[in-house]
């Protein structure tokens, strides 16, 4: 009985301390066998939106870094990622004002998005939120191009509206972006650098 | 019993109708009694963190529009709104080092960040998602102001791990958004401009 006790009280200890570990930290531990690249295809394929910065040219903020939110999708047809980040740019609002004036863009991404960071305890402006800052510019999709209506359509596979922005007066443009520069923040070690091949070559199947 | 089956066939109608009135719409009805001051206050309020843009000064995207994520709370010491928007800037962080240079930013504040427009079918890219772009400068509270505890420990009531990030070696500094404009995107009309005074003035109390 008093050996059952022992044992009783040292799983008691050992849970206490696994909790103790498992407790806040800022940084918080990357997952073995997740590398920076595949991280951010996870973050990036994982969102239905972005906060995307641009250069203002609104009169009321000229010069100042303006924040949109646009609809966001990297899918293929058939919902696999692919990492090229697709969206749809209306030129009546922000972002599409200004990316005619000053072609420059960042697509931020947050595992906050989904309250998941919060939903663990974790503070969404710690490290142990990962999260991507993308920059580049904006392309316009060819509309006569062979693959044009597969990128439509699997744009509008996730955001089933998007056939009615197309069907809308107003000019939307689907468009995707060109990367120029990625940066990671994500537990320990501050913000990395990711080359765009690494990128794109990272394998997100057997991750997710 | 042909009478019935008229009654149910007619009771279908009306709610078929019923169901495409209250189907998509990419603008939605502004509820009445809610002004646009009193919307972005509550935006603000809800808020746990806001996608932050700034000017890069990062040599890998210079001038680029940056964003970042910050951590916010409006709050007073009993959780009240006040309007004035509280964060902590890390000089080592890319809006930290950013603001040092050029010190404009923009803090984009969207009713999607709870997940709250994609669960009512609400596409987060349109206009009955309300959002909000508040730019202005950072400026950094004075520790030796008579208010600065009461600010701090606002905070951090709402951030508990801000209490550690104070603790910790790096330079947190809590700021304050001294606010030059906002916009307002949400329901019919486009962007709005909301005066600050307007803002700063707005009754939030009985609306939430």
């Amino acid at each position: 009985m008093s050996k059952s006790i022992a044992v009783l009280a040292s799983l008691f200890v050992a849970l206490i301390s696994l909790d103790s570990c498992a407790a806040y930290s800022a940084h918080g531990r990357q997952p073995p066998n997740l590398s920076d690249a595949v991280l951010t295809r996870r973050l990036v394929h994982q969102a239905n939106w972005a906060s995307v910065g641009s250069i203002s040219t609104s009169d009321k903020i000229p010069d100042y870094p303006m924040v949109n939110i646009l609809a966001v999708d990297d899918s293929a047809l058939n919902g696999s990622s692919t990492g090229y980040i697709h969206f749809f740019l209306l030129n009546l609002d922000f972002t599409g004002r200004d990316t005619q004036q000053k072609n420059k863009v960042t697509f931020f991404f947050t595992e906050e998005q989904s309250n998941s960071c919060s939903k663990r305890g974790i503070n969404p402006m710690e490290p142990a939120c990962p999260r991507a800052m993308i920059s580049g510019s904006v392309q316009k999709l060819d509309k006569s191009s062979p693959d044009y209506n597969d990128h439509l359509q699997a744009f509008i596979n996730r955001h089933k509206n998007a056939e009615k922005w197309v069907a809308h007066g107003h000019h939307f443009e689907l468009c995707e972006l060109e990367i120029e520069n990625i940066f990671i923040v994500a537990y320990q070690g501050g913000p990395r650098v990711i080359p765009a091949e690494e990128y794109y070559n990272a394998h997100l199947e057997n991750t997710i």
